[in-house]
């Protein structure tokens, strides 16, 4: 007798739907909280405050601080306007380049699966189930094509969104903080939500829609159907790859070119609005840090979701049509987003932040709470929607797996993200001993900040890859590719959350720089970095979720891409694998050393045009004269434009050459090499960046006696500190990050493409033996 | 019937040692006439140079410069005196702990392989041909025991003796350096072809002579006895890692520590007399670059011979007794020899240096005629000393190899030697356009600079990657792992030349230091900053020689490791191997975090105390006062005495812990995993490194329009480029290239130890299951 998942298939067919559903409503909700406070100067924000939307609104100890200026609104407002433009704008310009690319790949992809049969609409017999038949690999090109046009959309609007989103609520943030840091935060925290829930919600929901659109045609043809999805995820990736490289550059170049005059020649203060490149500077962290994240969250979950379905429509649950069993992976999605929703309420509405030191406890505690649980809520989705007992497909075989050794797949992913989080928190915090030893490292100058930050770096590798490790070891024995693929959608169940405090940073970062460019006080300054050091810790964490969840992702899509390409083993003793592997583990170094020499050239071309403008305007100095911001917006642009094209290159062209010329085991080799190395550099780049920041961060707030010793700002070893800082922001947000979608892309493309590189693959090796 | 070599086997037994003895005569040579510039005061080294001995003294076009101020002699003897004498000191302190780390760890080899058969002196069935009986595990503990006791020993004494030469070598170049830079060059460049042909002789002399007292014991148990000499590598190795890790750390805490007082804070030259760090400085670069670095190669040459023989003992060779082709690893070696010697004449006798323009070209040079004339060495020795056709060791299987493809197999990894060695030139010296734009990157400041040579090392690993990648693709493919070791021992065969080229940079470096120290005048000083800036060249490209065959190396070891620990296939589709890779992958990091942080500190400490001189002497900054030279040295050799030990312990229990807990499939991933990462890290931070330092070079020089707009000394891009400058010291002199020891020494190490794990391995598993 087949068993069956205890939940019915017509129940999933409508929670699943609802959850996301319920998911858009609430982000929808706190947008409505958010949008509560006013931007027009003639209303003022004043009153609409105390009105119960935060609960217990009077509580805070803090004074508030000329929250009756309304020239400051009308300011803030401006500013805010200027930067939501600036990024749109940028934007629409990438996207209609990216898009160009986007249509060229989607012929490719139509054009090499439909190859493998040559066309032919008859259908064949199923590729692991011969006996049966599946419909044509020319339904797969089509269907691939679509599903890939799909998940680009998403993955643009995901981008797009959190976008919009962050721009709206920044300045909103910045009025906020004239009423103490509490209101302040809770305004930056909804607004990240409402991205978080948006994009969890969305992601769900398209996908949802598109495998029963999809099985409509199909039939129980899964087999095909789930292999036709994976077009999903390639197309969310590829987008999220421009996105991350794209706005990576854009942000850096603005960043980096800003601060090495503005800060270090001219001593003027961050985001003052005298510096040229400072609207270019904050536009960059919309694109870079909210959009080009969004999208490459939204990627890992789209990959992920992917990797489970088409091991799973091979296993016993597509084999027995167990649609609840099969959907397993979007019902642990759905479960995350109520738990998510929950996690939520305790920061807007149960606790309250009263002073600064409360800000990364509350943060810290959103991980927390969400993963216990979530804990719960895996347990009920694996006993009601999976089978006491199933079998998994295994490189060939079936092995039997019970639904609580699954449940343990999806938990140890679970903890094993939260554990990154905690671990990248200790190392990038400046309540902690690295940041404070990389601190203080800067008496002797910025050589020596280098050294110790790069060390904290590599330092910090050692117990994410122990947990990557032993999430793998742990899934994989339990249930092979499949326990990996839902150990994956285990440490993303809660990505809402994790979005949320993740956008949570370029916010309050954003609402640092409108405060200092609408001329707030030294008071309200200080709030607002006091909740960009807590964001870019989040940052931190977010950044070693996208890469610990990637790694798994990777893996999981690997062992599809081998299933689906017929290799039996990948032995790292054949010289196919061997020069895979060594060859793959350099890309992630090639990659980089592009990227950061990008960020590098705009950055030269920012700092000549800013310091062009400070020696030829008149009187900009003084600030009785405006800056040029929009050339300085273009050169961005511009750079950021060409510069991410090689890079994206390097990544799209390698897995099509390498398993068109060498075959799947070299290219297996490719993966597992680009895996393995990517994720350490990832981990270290992100996390050295972090540290400079928050070791600058931390001598310009000193709020202990060992940091007033090397304060103020100005003073030596504060000089020293910016420079580190200046070295990690490509490290941090442009080279680190967009890594793991190198990993996560050449699996998912590899994987979309095994079918053509089984038929047509290894065409050196072939001419040559 | 049996095929076998053309060379017989007595004159193989009389060629091997008379090459080697042949190298250990010209090496003398050349040291004697090294040793006919004068250091002593009375006679001067006025007249005695134009007897010929340099062949064309002469025509130089410079001129001579103060040659008849024979109280600099004096200066620069007693300087040289206490450099030697720092050095040595040092060295013996390092040796003194390291010896009892030996002592313990020869205990630890022969327990371990003793357990094997509990101590059983009874002989056994042979592992690979169990129709055959052998000598008991016991005589293997005993012998590994020995081997590793003489690879210590062997290793020490290259060690020591480059020390011993190169500190008897500085002064006499800067005394030559007065007579003009052609004068200078051939002093130093014979001072490095003694320490490189002593080596290379002596590694090849105590290794033969160690095999052939084996046999005695051995008789025709050619697996015992080769299985045996792998002791000889494992013990190389280990002495060379706490040489490069013990010297790279006092090195660069000197130097780093030197440099932020003196040239940042103080605004004082380089090795300028008043800096309290001088001496321990230049007592560095011979701890460091000279003893460590002729450790570190002995260790290569000696494994990639020992991974050779131990293949090549079950091949048909070793089954046959076919002695002559046994020996063909060492054979190349010996003719490796007197390629060299030919080479050698070629810079000191048949060309002549006129100019600093010359100067790289020349030691160029060097590897272009080496790999050429070694290339028809290696037909002659191939078809000599080898059957026109044997079976190879594959994996439990025979292969049928013919001679000129295993040709080809060391012409392959001779070539790929070379190319490594122009990319890295091409990448690190500042007659090319990656280093002339770093330099120009300083124009924005030390971030820039920073930034743009991180990119540079990322970008100078593609090349070398792929040149390691193809060399192992066709040694494999035609010869197995036997194929990969004879391609090591191929890009190896030119050793004495590699390190004559390669010691030619500390020598000088410290030249330049005494000159600087002695109060010379400026333009010797010009000379000796000339030879100097080909040496950093010189030295990026030697250690790209060590990791581009460490590489190699280490997949022959892991090779043989696998055969003998009988594992089939090491398949990435496996969770225990792929948390290997994984880990294996993050170790290189684990060791750089702690190396680096190791160098930082330390320099932190003579920042300390070389400020408190400054303070606390008076009149030292005026030069009417010596500062305190021996506390520097004290604070360098302490802290690397210390500091060597966890980065040590780390490589040297990894596969002890892996292997015995988790078996030797996860230590197969372990040292895949740290193989193809570490290389890359490795080639990266040596050239990030060395680019610095000729940026900085390159502006001081001011050769150019171009680098005279960055300069002079003491401008703000000169300063940003000391700053990458001092970055650059712990990555291109202590992690870097400490790393391909650990990879190297992991993988000889897992070799030795491969019968114990073979039956105690895996202890976790055993007990879980």
């Amino acid at each position: 007798m087949v068993e069956k998942a205890m939940l019915p298939e017509f129940w999933t067919e409508i929670l699943v739907p609802v959850c996301a559903v319920v998911g858009i409503v609430f982000s929808l909700f706190q947008w409505y909280i958010v949008s509560c406070v006013k931007l027009t100067a003639d209303r003022g924000a004043s009153s609409s405050t105390n009105d119960g939307k935060n609960g217990h609104g009077d509580y805070l100890i803090e004074e508030e601080e000329g929250i009756n200026d309304q020239s400051v609104v009308a300011k803030c407002a401006e500013i805010q306007t200027a930067i939501s433009e600036g990024a749109t704008s940028f934007l629409f310009t990438e996207y209609k380049y990216v898009s160009v690319f986007m249509v060229f790949f989607a012929v490719i992809i139509f054009l090499f699966l439909g190859s493998v049969e040559g066309f032919s609409t008859k259908s064949q017999p199923c590729t692991y189930d011969k006996t049966r038949t599946c419909k044509p690999a020319l339904a797969t090109a089509v269907f691939s094509t679509i599903s890939f046009v799909l998940g680009a959309v998403t993955s643009v609007l995901s981008g797009f969104l959190g976008m919009k989103i962050a721009t709206y609520a920044n300045a909103r943030t910045t009025l906020e903080a004239r009423k103490g840091v509490g209101k302040a935060f809770i305004v930056a925290f909804r607004s990240g939500a409402v991205m978080g829930f948006l994009l969890a919600a969305n992601g769900l929901l398209v996908l949802y829609i598109t495998i029963n659109l999809f099985k409509i045609y199909y039939g129980d043809d899964w087999e095909g159907l789930f292999e036709s999805i994976t077009g999903y995820g390639l197309g969310g990736s590829s987008m999220a790859l421009f996105g991350r490289v794209g706005g990576g550059i854009y942000t850096k170049a603005a960043d980096v070119g800003a601060d090495l005059v503005g800060k270090v020649e001219r001593n003027i203060p961050e985001d003052d609005p005298r510096n040229p490149a400072v609207i270019a500077d904050n536009v960059g962290d919309n694109v870079g840090d909210i959009a080009g994240m969004g999208s490459d969250l939204f990627g890992s979950y789209a990959e992920s979701s992917c990797a489970a379905l088409i091991v799973a429509s091979i296993s016993s649950f597509g084999i027995n049509h167990d649609f609840t069993a099969m959907l397993f992976p979007l019902l642990i999605s759905s479960m995350g987003i109520l738990v998510c929703l929950i996690t939520t309420l305790f920061a807007t509405d149960i606790f309250e932040i009263k002073a600064v030191k409360e800000i990364e406890p509350a943060l810290k505690n959103q991980l927390i709470i969400s993963t216990v649980i979530m804990t719960v809520g895996i347990a009920i989705v694996s006993w009601t929607a999976l089978p006491s007992s199933f079998t998994i497909f295994n490189f060939g075989t079936q092995k039997v797996v019970k639904n609580w050794e699954l449940f343990l797949c999806v938990a140890v992913g679970l903890w094993a993200g939260l554990l990154i989080g905690f671990v990248t928190e200790y190392f990038t915090s400046s309540a902690y001993s690295p940041v404070q030893d990389v601190a203080d490292s800067c008496r002797t100058g910025a050589a020596t900040n280098v050294i110790f930050g790069l060390a904290l770096g590599y330092k910090s590798v050692i117990i994410p890859i122990f947990a990557i490790a032993i999430s793998i070891f742990v899934s994989f024995s339990f249930a092979a590719m499949y326990g990996v693929a839902v150990a994956a959608l285990g440490m993303l169940s809660t990505i809402a959350t994790g979005l949320a405090i993740d956008a949570y940073g370029p916010i309050s970062d954003n609402a640092g720089g409108i405060a200092e460019m609408a001329g707030m006080s030294h008071r309200i300054r200080e709030r607002t970095d006091a909740l960009d050091a807590a964001g870019n810790t989040t940052a931190a964490i977010g950044k070693g979720f996208a890469i610990g969840s990637a790694a798994l992702v990777s893996l999981a899509l690997f062992g599809a891409f081998v299933s689906r390409a017929g290799i039996q083993t990948v032995d790292v003793l054949t010289p196919k694998v061997v020069i895979g592997l060594l060859v793959g583990a350099m890309l992630p170094y090639w990659f980089s050393a592009m990227t950061m020499k990008s960020v590098g050239s705009a950055a030269l071309k920012m700092v000549e045009e800013v310091r062009r403008q400070f020696n030829t305007i008149p009187g900009l100095m003084e600030g009785t004269a405006k800056p040029d911001y929009a050339t300085c917006v273009k050169i961005s642009t511009d750079a950021s434009i060409k510069e991410m094209v090689p890079p994206g290159c390097l990544v799209m062209l390698t897995p099509l050459i390498v398993g068109f010329f060498f075959g799947v085991e070299t290219l297996a080799g490719v993966l597992t090499g680009s895996l393995i190395s990517g994720v350490q550099i990832a981990i270290s780049a992100s996390n050295t960046g972090g540290a400079w920041d928050n070791a600058k961060k931390y001598i310009e707030a000193g709020v202990s006696e060992h940091a007033r010793s090397l304060g103020p700002k100005g003073s030596d070893p504060h000089k020293a500190a910016v420079i580190g800082d200046t070295i990690g922001d490509p490290l941090k947000d442009t080279s680190g990050p967009s890594l793991n979608i190198l990993i996560k892309l050449m699996a998912v493309e590899s994987l979309v493409f095994a079918p053509f590189f089984a038929t047509h693959g290894g065409f050196l090796f072939k001419i040559f033996s």
